[in-house]
């Protein structure tokens, strides 16, 4: 339950509701002390756990920022300038994490999927086979339209097709919601943040990388781009942490740290298949609930939805400035839309985290219930 | 008073201890909510007090990230590759500087002083004559030595001198202990972090930008070198949320923000300078009690020491290592040495925030009081 009764459940595709726990760790707490060193250490080797691998090369990091941060240190670390990326694009994140690339002079392609949908195998095979590129990005679920992309049979492809071309994810609003085998998939890096379904404050950028992506850093012919970003700075810092042994580059946030771990405690407390049935569960219940009241989703196609969150065209009359107040005064908040093209035609449900695992929170109800009599307000009528 | 009163009490030179209120906002709280929008544009215009700048074209950034990232910010928007700064060096944290401008490609000048010292106006001015700065970076206090350096007379000769020079303050440790008037000294440049004289929880980038830095940005010739540091994205953010306009660049941690917020308001609650003269007094407190026990202090010169910190030369055969836990075993936690020469033979002591503004709080008795026990357990007696 939260520890706020009476606030409007927080039902947008991240940052999420808190467990009380989780909020409640975020007390004093110095990070000169062994029991910070402690913590931080058990939250790297728990990060293993929740991205499935056990290859002792892969590298967990945990760095104060935002999610947008990830995309810096894939940028800055394991590109060079001149080098070519190949980015899926499946919404707003794609056109962002290009312009990451960019800055670091690289040269990103972008692989274009119609809104709501999702590049194909066969387009993908067929662009890697034209040019040698460095990485692939592939936004997991794309927070702009809620496009789930599928992780596993796109790193067979590239594996087969493109076997130097590191395949990285982006995975901040998927981690923690979404099944990801870090080590099966043979995944190269995925990045994530805080605040999503993993359930914590938001302000940490989390990520993971294979040993291949480590090699990859450390045969760099340039130095690495970014300083704030670089896995040169952090590298060591965490893999003392991960040893338990304190290490100073830049001042950790030890209150999110703290509550990052009370949060993957409580995750990886239960298997994680669960989890994501219980994610998938609460979105088929989203899902249906929209679909019986007439509306469409951005994802058309019903493999390419995402379990966290959903993305719905709002009805002809029916204008988002006007349907979310009108939310917000029933109780439940909901976002508008994010893509570009099509911002204000749609909104979007959050049903991450507590309130789908949380078996004594009815926000999944008091949101199905929240749209139906919203669009009732505004003269909607399923026709 | 700490809301865990028998804890021991956090005396490094920063983080340091919060206020319970502070920590009590970062409860739950929605970053796309109206409320937030508020906090976040209060904040801003709350930074410009605690800066001391009414000129209008000033900019505050607070951006999720550690202090460090401050570096990133002035390096990759401020300075083009091939231009040259001058790096005042009073320890560690100017080495760290430099290294950040050699990564986006700036060539550094440091000017060292010896350890405990700093660099004097007539070398500055002979340097500043010698070759045409971009900027000047000057640590205020450098956390490494307790060092505190002169900003008005430093910055009236960077404008006598070489008036196109921008004159950078590294204020990590100073913001909200040591006297600044952004405005009146004609600084361009202030960088700091939420944890420390600010007394917010760690995760925040805080900086101040004059006018004139903001224009040399917007004539920059090549791009910024940084995406997740870049002012190009982060401008328009935060101009949007001083107007109280929601605005997306990348999710702003809303717990640490809110806790700034009621850092800031209490702060600004009574005039700065009490809270500088509150500083002053609680540091001459410790350093007599510093002198009494016959210790020097890092910083000789008694106008260079820092009134929120104090670095003190352990006697000779007093191991840290053993010291600190002794102390920490007497409620009272310190810091190490930082400075890469001498790390091992003195201490840190941090006297900020709460701790000295809270007349309830007996944090300096007790630190004053552990210290001299601590030695005499150590066999020290003084000579």
């Amino acid at each position: 339950m939260s520890s706020q009764p009476n606030h409007p459940a927080l039902l947008i595709p991240g940052p999420i509701e808190f467990d009380d726990a989780v909020l409640q760790s975020m007390s004093h707490f110095s990070h000169v002390g062994a029991p910070f060193v402690t913590t931080f250490g058990e939250t790297l080797s728990m990060l293993r756990k929740l991205f499935q691998t056990t290859d002792p090369s892969s590298q967990p990091f945990v760095i104060s920022g935002s999610g947008t941060l990830g995309w810096d240190l894939v940028a800055a670390n394991l590109t060079e300038p001149g080098d070519d990326v190949l980015v899926l694009h499946t919404g707003y994140f794609a056109d962002s994490f290009s312009d990451c690339f960019e800055t670091y002079g690289v040269k990103s392609t972008q692989l274009k999927a119609p809104i709501g949908g999702r590049p194909q195998l066969p387009e993908i095979e067929k662009a890697l086979k034209e040019r040698k590129y460095k990485l692939l990005t592939v936004t997991h679920v794309d927070t702009s339209t809620g496009v789930l992309s599928e992780l596993k049979a796109l790193s067979e492809l590239v594996h087969q097709v493109s076997p130097e071309t590191l395949v990285i994810v982006d995975g901040v609003c998927s981690v923690g919601c979404e099944e990801i085998e870090f080590d099966k998939w043979q995944l190269d890096g995925v990045i994530t943040a805080s605040q999503k379904a993993i359930g914590c404050p938001a302000g940490l950028s989390i990520s993971m990388y294979s040993g291949r992506a480590i090699e990859i850093f450390q045969s760099r012919k340039t130095p690495p781009g970014s300083y704030f970003a670089s896995f040169k700075n952090w590298l060591p810092i965490m893999q003392n942490y991960e040893a338990k042994k304190a290490s100073y580059f830049a001042t950790p946030s030890p209150q999110l740290i703290h509550a990052l771990h009370t949060s993957l405690t409580q995750i990886l407390s239960k298997p994680l298949s669960e989890r994501f049935a219980a994610h998938r569960a609460a979105s088929q219940r989203v899902k249906k609930a929209v679909a019986d009241l007439g509306l469409k989703q951005l994802a058309s196609n019903t493999a390419d939805q995402a379990n966290g969150m959903t993305a719905i065209y709002l009805p002809e009359n029916v204008k988002a400035q006007e349907l979310l107040p009108n939310l917000l005064e029933k109780g439940v908040i909901f976002a508008g839309g994010l893509h570009r093209e099509i911002a204000t035609k749609y909104i979007r449900i959050g049903h991450m985290g507590v309130s789908v695992t949380d078996p004594q929170r009815d926000d999944i109800d008091r949101a199905i219930s929240a749209l139906g009599n919203g669009l009732s307000d505004a003269g909607y009528q399923k026709s």
